[in-house]
């Protein structure tokens, strides 16, 4: 790196820093975002001639409408349910709710209110979703993904994730100073290195002159500094040994500088299915609801897709956009390759309780964000949006594998889902448990045509199966979050469709020269 | 603290977790927060047939006169300004910006922008200010502070706060992980403890398997992930000694852990100033605006107070909320301990550069947050709301001390001002800064009846000037953040009225008996 710096100084005298700038962006040295420019380039009229049946409303069957039409491709969009969205799903008053086995849900919300079943966060590093947020005008509002003032519960104690994240930085860095003074680095860092680290520890970590952590207002006070004689009483600081033997003590902190789950979030305003439907007010007259598919096969002339209901509909291609354990089910004719990969693809499950009640923990003080338990539910998420008003939704469980108890929550009947979710949440606000209400629970492993909330390859499949599935079959092309490095995202759908469109035009082209 | 949880894990087992909580609670041992219960309670009627005038009509001033006036006090508030709000100002359209030997500036911004000159964020800790936008229905909004894809300027590099801050804790993990593993630490920690903590830095820097640090996607990519062929490439790690040579690099994560500035925050939609015009807006007819006060004096019957224009006004008590430095110049009786100890307050030069320009951060995914600076100007703000509209107003300086340059900067001229800003926007955005328009620049140390954005007293002082000003003056009480451990905060000033409100209903009632 050395030399590149070097050469970058040198420039930055010669050229001015602009100059410095272009090169260091040219050498991949900054990391400074550029203006979205993924959506591939569809001359006008290419499609022209050509019809196109997509398999699935969601947001890659969406988005690809939306894009093939305005080339002048014929598109037809089929779509099992009676909504658009798929993952993408905000439930409202009078929604009902079908889950495999269950007894079905109706949606008592007050008007207003929703509860975002699957996706719920934009990431602003996920452009292509803000891209057409931004051309259809969809309002946008923040979603705080992160709260100092909320809890975490960690089975005996609940503590602020304030204390938790600013108590841990401070032993980590009394730690690490220890061991710098005693001379356990000196292979590590020259004595200049050794110097400006310990500084910086120092501020870091809010240390005593001597290096040593004993606690800082960071972690908020047990009386809060006032007006006059009232200096306020921040905390004593929990051990290192308290922190370490709690079983979810490090989840916020671990969980807030996940790539995708970074700050600033955001969300649409009134529900994360407006960019969908926004997209859909685009094509509206090109989707047909209620109609599951039975079948696709492929001839050298064009696709034939069959449903369950009603005559079978033909065009020149298919985009297939439905989760891979669904496809795996259709009557189809792909290659035996194809086949083995559908049926190696692993969907993951997934559950989510919501209750409505008027927002007792605004007033405590809590507005937003993630509180973090090790108990089965896994997490209760505040609402964004809405601030102050009388009633608001809480998210009272949100789980997705990773944990036994956490999986073992999406199987469990919903009456021991709504029950765990009000005994943490009365832990975290006692006496406030009696104030939930209307509670709706959904788990998308018992979620007809999904199945799982998305699909999770390991890092052997990603070179084998996941290869495979991402191949076009004759005239059916594939697209969903399933196909994409950005799994279980709504940016995941929308760049595998970019890419499926991409190898369409490639093949509209060809069939148009052999014609 | 062992025999503590012992007791309370005992009593959870035999009471179920309620009572343990309860006690937990009693004992201090949770951070959770409660309601606000600040408000002083005055007695219906309390203030009857007594009469206060109130100087000043910034966030202290205004919160007296909306409690005093509901316990039936005859209120009236002074002040020099033809606005309310103080350092709280929300500037607009029209408005004219006067700066003590400066040109006058007159606001050009579209209609329905604003800058924020001083208060400019909402922490959800300071529960007063919540408290009156709860009151008096105010729509608030969050305000973003962290934003990891906001940029850190350190002289001859940028990166995005996510590799500033990802890249340091990779590297401080795998420091501490090599020291834990050279037995550096074997006297601190027990084989368990050493055991689990090297786990959770394991996680917590993402480490590889053997406690290095390699990077991660956690500092971004310089080739996103896409959908199929399309992994991504994640940065290669900034170096330690990279980060450590550079002056700011440490800017984000040491500020975002300071108690008042920890996630989420908030502002008041439409500008600060609507939390003070709401108070305002039910105590108009009592704020008597344009009246500068000359003095103070008190006897046992009343106070006087002198105007520079017009007649002076008696009351039976007085409330001063003027800045220290302001009441140092009053014509005044106040004691010689009092005039002493005026003269000790200090404040904090600050200013702020602010420009309307269209949004071009959000086209490249830039949504709220500061970005970081160690030239002069020390941050770039970018709002927060109004997302994806066509203007806004960038914040292209803020400094309050703290370094050099920063202080500097709000003595500089105005036209100084607004080049460095400009230049450090256009390092920052490269081509953009020639969208830049309509300035306006606030120095809060040349601005009239301020003098400063906040003052700032020592450990010393706090014992010794700070009491002594918190003390009334025969019928003269005081407010203002400077009588609070809340200082520069909106939320100081309300604690510190409460605290003269206090005072004051003792003395009424004190009064009442020897009348």
């Amino acid at each position: 790196m050395t030399s590149r710096r070097a050469f970058l100084q040198a420039m930055g005298k010669a050229g001015g820093y602009s100059a410095a700038y272009l090169s260091m962006q040219a050498l991949g040295l900054l990391s400074m975002p550029r203006a979205f420019a993924g959506v591939p380039q569809l001359p006008a009229g290419s499609g022209k001639g050509k019809s196109v049946v997509i398999l699935g409303a969601g947001m890659a069957g969406l988005t690809a409408g939306h894009e093939l039409i305005k080339a002048g491709y014929a598109i037809t969009i089929i779509e099992a349910r009676d909504r658009i969205g798929g993952r993408v799903w905000s439930i409202r008053r009078g929604d009902r709710v079908v889950q495999d086995g269950r007894d079905d849900q109706i949606c008592q919300f007050d008007s207003g209110l929703y509860m975002n079943a699957g996706a719920a966060r934009l990431p602003t590093e996920h452009h292509g979703i803000f891209h057409y947020a931004r051309e259809l005008n969809v309002p946008l509002e923040v979603m705080v993904n992160v709260n100092r003032s909320a809890p975490v519960d960690a089975g005996s104690e609940i503590v602020s994730q304030r204390r938790a994240v600013n108590d841990t930085r401070g032993h980590i860095a009394e730690l690490l100073t220890k061991s710098i003074d005693g001379g356990a680095l000196d292979r590590e860092l020259t004595s200049k290195d050794k110097e400006m680290l310990r500084a910086y520890l120092s501020d870091w970590g809010a240390l005593t002159k001597s290096g040593s952590y004993a606690g800082s207002d960071r972690s908020g006070y047990s009386r809060p500094p006032g007006g006059y004689d009232e200096p306020g009483k921040a905390f004593d600081p929990l051990t290192l040994d308290q922190l370490m033997s709690h079983g979810d003590w490090g989840a916020p902190a671990l969980f807030e500088e996940t790539f995708d789950q970074q700050a600033p979030m955001f969300q649409p305003v009134g529900g994360m299915d407006r960019i969908a439907h926004a997209i859909y007010g685009t094509i509206r007259d090109h989707v047909r609801l209620g109609s599951p598919v039975a079948g696709v096969r492929s001839s050298d002339r064009g696709v034939t897709v069959t449903l369950v209901h009603g005559a079978p509909i033909t065009a020149d291609y298919c985009l297939c956009t439905l989760p891979a354990n669904y496809v795996a089910k259709l009557d189809h004719d792909f290659s035996a390759a194809k086949t083995a990969s559908l049926a190696g693809a692993t969907y993951v499950p997934s559950a989510k309780v919501a209750w409505e009640a008027p927002r007792f923990w605004e007033d405590e003080g809590i507005y937003g964000g993630l509180a973090w338990t090790d108990a089965a539910n896994t997490v209760v998420w505040y609402p964004s949006g809405g601030w102050n008003s009388p009633k608001g939704i809480l998210m009272g469980a949100y789980t997705y594998g990773g944990r036994p108890n956490s999986v073992a929550f999406t199987h469990m009947a919903p009456e021991e889902r709504l029950a765990i979710s009000r005994g943490v949440i009365e832990r975290m606000h006692p006496g406030k448990s009696k104030l939930l209400g209307k509670p709706i629970t959904v788990a998308w492993n018992e979620t007809q045509y999904s199945g799982g909330v998305g699909c999770l390859w390991t890092d052997e499949q990603r070179k084998t199966d996941y290869l495979q599935l991402c191949k076009p079959e004759g005239r059916v092309f594939f697209a969903g979050e399933h196909l994409s490095y950005i799994p279980f995202w709504q940016e995941g759908a929308i760049e595998s469709s970019y890419e499926a469109i991409k190898l369409m035009r490639e093949r509209t082209a060809a069939d148009r020269v052999t014609a």
